[in-house]
């Protein structure tokens, strides 16, 4: 998508074809910062100190760390080292054993001196098979969009609120929950998104409002709590959020709030869907209950990041020093509160047979 | 309650008998300043600037005002003219004109020589009413509150959530939501606080974790978007909040993100209550869906004020430049997702019939 009127993904390889260019997602959205990567622990330190983050952006970074990796040295032992760093840098993350698994079963046949090139070659198509599955679910979710246009009087918008970053900085281009969004911006629908602030880590209002500003898409950020009130008011036509994980029964796990914005919308009959690539369905969980939920940092909750006016970036302590602080980093949305799962292969009930039916092939796994 | 070991009120006449000293809600939580009103005109810019905040302290502090008013002037002039200084800071207050058209009635038919006196016993009375109002309310919470006690497992805590601040700083003393709560833990019940950050204004995790660390009630605050995951998890019991106008039928209008959690207290079967002084109670409206919602500065979103690691107060912007921002700031709780409004006359359901079998002077005005 555009930063000031140019396209960029969120990660490339650079100009003299190896070294590998990623956004520094830690200091949006005041600072446009591209980071250069240049070996296998700087793809690593960049996962884990979140200068990417997203499922699909960890798992091409990991490839392309992979790739790095080989160009130094492409010895069967330096390939398990890779991944092994790299492995332990999120170790929750679905689409970073993906992507090495890959790059592995890649590379494992290749004779040494072959590695390095062919590295490349598979990470590129790794992270050109996440553009084409977040153009597939734009395509389908804009479908969902188009069916609400006909309901608006002319000139108006159509409001769709979104909660956390399931943007293209999420993934390599276009985003899963924006992919829609996007599309349907690009065709010439007047679209408006409410974006969520997203406590405690606020990547709502400093990576989605930023996304969505350099593109052009009209937004307006909102602290969480007011998601309830825009839908009794009308003002939401539809939400769509992304996800972390969704289980065989269709429950899905994303950043913290979600539940209660799919309570709003269920409560105020506003339709409320789900984008996600099909690897970010784990088919060995039945039932969204049995996820782990990861407690984070209380420092993400206590303290915040920002500009001053003089334009320093400074972290401020807003909870007491006496005060306890706790950081569940996601929850579960019941698939009952699912209007449906907008995935590359089309938009599906939040439920096990139409899971299993689109994605039998992962299902039977 | 305490701070620092030893009682405060929000609000007291000063040991020379009438200067007014008011704690400065905008230096909490990193700073505890007692600010010294001296002039009508000092308190009308302590309630405009948001010095004293609550809808219970606004009144007293409009009646201090009225009072520091007559020590300097007390013609008939002044007194309305002082009257109308004060209500012109917080137009909607509900308690503002209350307090205002109370020391009218009560100075207008006296002398001007005998107006300062009475207007401090008049002022004092006020106050005094607050704190009794509170204490009732209080002890029909805990009710409630004893009414867990023996579902716990010995040393396990009553967990109880609360959203805004809703405390002794909002009132004279004790608070409404948080009266209850003080006096389970004075009387040596174990509870346990969930405090709701409460974005954009942080009142939960500035005013109400400040509170509660001071008075030593065990609490943790959480940024407003985890208070679904906990109640699915069975991690709370009670959910009390306060509000700002309760309608004739029982809706409840209070801080921007109640409704959300009141949705998942419902869904969770977990008992939601809003503890309320009956003066909130607003027999002229119907129905909440006609209550105005307030819109407030886009800063109060786009910026977070907090300390810095060396000591420093500073603003940071948390949202890029280009991008909108809405701030409304209350939402409407429907009175059928409502357990009970908890009043200084008991726990009343929330409908039209028990408000006005409670209230019923009220109601017939």
């Amino acid at each position: 998508m555009k930063v000031d009127g140019r396209h960029f993904c969120s990660i490339w390889v650079d100009s003299d074809g190896w070294t590998v260019a990623a956004i520094d997602q830690r200091r949006l959205p005041h600072e446009f910062v591209v980071a250069k990567l240049t070996s296998c622990e700087d793809a690593a330190e960049a996962i884990r100190s979140m200068l990417v983050r997203g499922a699909p952006l960890i798992g091409a970074t990991a490839a392309y760390g992979v790739a790095l990796a080989m160009r130094r040295d492409a010895s069967d032992a330096a390939l398990e080292r890779a991944c092994s760093i790299l492995i332990a840098t999120r170790p929750t993350a679905i689409n970073l054993k993906w992507a090495l698994d890959e790059m592995r079963k890649a590379l494992s046949p290749l004779s040494p001196s072959a590695r390095a090139a062919s590295a490349y070659v598979r990470a590129d198509e790794i992270a050109e098979q996440d553009v084409a599955i977040n153009q597939a679910i734009g395509s389908h979710g804009l479908n969902l969009i188009e069916a609400i246009a006909p309901r608006k009087k002319p000139g108006e918008a159509i409001n769709i609120l979104t909660h956390c970053n399931a943007g293209w900085l999420a993934t390599v281009d276009w985003g899963t929950a924006t992919a829609p969004i996007y599309l349907a911006h690009n065709r010439g629908l007047k679209i408006h998104v409410w974006v969520d602030e997203t406590r405690p880590r606020n990547q709502g209002a400093s990576l989605t409002a930023w996304e969505l500003s350099h593109h052009g898409v009209p937004h307006t950020v909102v602290a969480d709590n007011t998601g309830g009130h825009l839908m009794q008011h009308g003002m939401v036509d539809l939400v769509i959020t992304g996800t972390d994980r969704v289980t065989a029964n269709g429950d899905v796990c994303n950043k913290i709030g979600t539940y209660l914005k799919a309570l709003a919308a269920h409560d105020n009959g506003v339709p409320f869907y789900v984008a996600l690539p099909s690897p970010t369905i784990d088919f060995s969980i039945e039932d969204g209950r049995q996820i782990p939920i990861e407690q984070r940092a209380a420092e993400e909750v206590a303290t915040m990041t920002g500009r001053t006016q003089d334009g320093r970036i400074e972290t401020v302590r807003i909870v007491p020093d006496g005060s306890p602080v706790a950081n569940y980093a996601f929850d579960v949305t019941p698939a009952r509160l699912v209007s449906g799962l907008i995935t590359e292969r089309g938009v599906l009930q939040a439920e096990h047979e139409a899971l299993a039916g689109a994605f039998g092939e992962r299902a039977d796994r």
